[in-house]
């Protein structure tokens, strides 16, 4: 078998090698059915099983309670983008979106088809290198939701804390779900593409609070079946077919985040990964964070060099020595080095070692 | 390894063996690369090359001209139903739909969410037990398209040829795409769920003429940028993260597609397999087929016998005997063969020989 490398990519992400061997041993048949979980049918008994021990596992990570929905849907964190508003921005009201990176750029226009959508606070005029403070955020109190997105890929930002509002909470957690152990109250709904911290790309989990399904129709009469959240709620995801494999996928991975102790020893073993790594960026002056320290993010590393032909230069011969993936966005430039949860310890090190002897050789 | 059954499921459907073990092969590293098929970057050059190839293999097997788009998008044909519309369907227009069934009646309901769709035909009054003849369709000349869905799951029924109109033909063929050759003129537009004939659940296929990607943005001011056919067809499918995993399987059918002879082989072996079947219901008058002889589906075999408890023992022993998913819809019952691409001869010989012996012990 070849080898694997380190794989740095911001995602689709590195998964747990176990999750892929699991994955493999269980083609072409799926347990003692008969088929493979790529030809099941969604309504079939090991589909439910499969499905049911997924948002039990999920649960149990978060502790949530009954009061949370959890649906499997399509289209990733861009279709939410657009089916928030619609669910819940009604047309004499207004939202707040708090605009910290491309991403959140992108979920405001989205929000912006529908109705008021305000922007809170931005940090665009920084190019987004950090998390605009709380004190300076211009809040509604009377707004359907704030939004916010937890964790910015491309700058390499994140929300420490949960912002403390007075209002429903929605969050494009894409990047750093499951990343650290998350208090619940003040959301009322969270999103998240599968492809960094959880599965393959093809799944975007939501999870929502049942105040807000049943407010989920303040544009009913335009509002049609498959962006409807109380729709999918109701029919437990099962509107229509569901991406069977990849829910399939982020079910054993559920059980892996267990097997390694749960979302607080994630937290720690992230927070020890990137710690590292900046600790080697801020070493000498050679390498430089792209980011406000207080606001870097763990799970996507994002710093430069001092010209661009070293960064090349470096991710050239890094991808040479199994380090693959660090070039940084393509919007940005320079470097960045992804490290969601399943993204292995002696990786870090291995390009931290590579750093320091980079430097050696062209500081 | 445990043996594989015969899957007569409705979909997800049976997929070929070999595409299912060559997925297992390729797990935990593709290729040389280093990383799995599950964790690579959508922008990365394994993945340009693997989606090109995908595309190149359906152009070939549907005979397809440069100014076809390929797009494989998320959320299922049931979001298709909306974005259909939402794209084409003018503020001071009106669409044709011909309502076969509960997929072609789901698409009419989401194009009113949008403006005028009128049902042009419908077979509803009879239980969908047919296709309404062409001479009974009340079509609009200016219609801005005119929708059907080409097979019927639920009903078993199917349209044998392309409608002869003048207005551009938007299909749903979800459950039988390429299998069989298609005459691609008169279509603007053709989407299908992957998970009948092409793959897993998860990615849907839309293949678009240059000239309605165009004209589809009759409602530009409200629509979102998600589901706006232009910015897909802009961005060959990366407006934002594809289905990674589902696309690579459906490129893998595609290869094995073309490997059998392409899509006139497949129509052949298609015809023989339902004609098999059929000749055993119509047989004696033990079974009795559902949908009326010249609209039979090649694909969803539908069929009654005298009683429900008989139908529930045909079942029973017939899962007993190897050959599954034979239960038909929710919606109506009996009995329902779904026998797409990758089901194998051998299984309908396993059935009919299966029908003639339950025949004689329970006749």
């Amino acid at each position: 078998m070849a080898e694997r490398q380190f794989n740095f990519s911001a995602g689709p992400g590195v998964l747990p090698e176990s999750v892929l061997t699991e994955i493999a041993s269980e083609l072409p048949v799926y347990k003692d059915i008969g088929t493979s979980i790529l030809e099941i049918s969604h309504r079939s008994a090991p589909y439910t099983e499969l499905v049911e021990s997924a948002k039990s596992s999920l649960r149990q990570l978060l502790g949530m309670e009954d009061d949370w929905h959890i649906l499997f849907l399509q289209g990733g964190a861009s279709l939410q983008f657009y089916q928030v508003p619609l669910n819940f921005l009604p047309k004499d009201g207004s939202a707040d979106y708090i605009v910290t990176g491309s991403w959140a750029k992108k979920a405001h226009k989205e929000a912006l088809f529908v109705g008021d959508a305000r922007v809170a606070a931005s940090s665009e005029a920084d190019s987004f290198s950090h998390i605009p403070d709380r004190a300076t955020w211009n809040l509604n109190p009377d707004a359907a939701y704030l939004h916010y997105t937890s964790n910015n890929t491309i700058f390499g930002t994140q929300f420490k804390d949960v912002p403390d509002v007075s209002v429903p909470l929605v969050c494009d957690a894409s990047s750093d779900f499951l990343s650290k152990p998350i208090r619940m109250d003040g959301f009322g709904l969270i999103y998240a593409g599968a492809q960094k911290n959880m599965g393959p790309a093809g799944v975007t989990i939501v999870i929502i609070r049942d105040d807000l399904v049943s407010r989920s129709g303040v544009r009913k009469a335009s509002l049609p079946t498959m962006l409807s959240y109380a729709v999918h709620a109701e029919n437990k995801s099962l509107y229509n077919t569901p991406a069977v494999f990849a829910i399939y996928a982020v079910g054993l991975v559920m059980k892996w985040l267990s097997a390694q102790g749960g979302l607080s020893v994630m937290g720690k073993r992230n927070e020890r990964k990137a710690g590292k790594l900046y600790a080697e960026i801020d070493r000498t002056g050679f390498y430089r964070g792209t980011a406000r320290k207080e606001d870097r993010s763990l799970m996507n590393v994002t710093f430069r060099l001092s010209s661009e032909a070293l960064e090349k230069l470096l991710i050239k011969e890094a991808t040479a020595a199994g380090l693959d993936g660090l070039e940084g966005h393509r919007a940005v430039g320079g470097l960045r080095a992804s490290l969601y949860n399943a993204f292995p310890e002696e990786g870090v090190d291995e390009l931290v070692a590579f750093m320091k002897e980079f430097e050696r050789r062209n500081g």
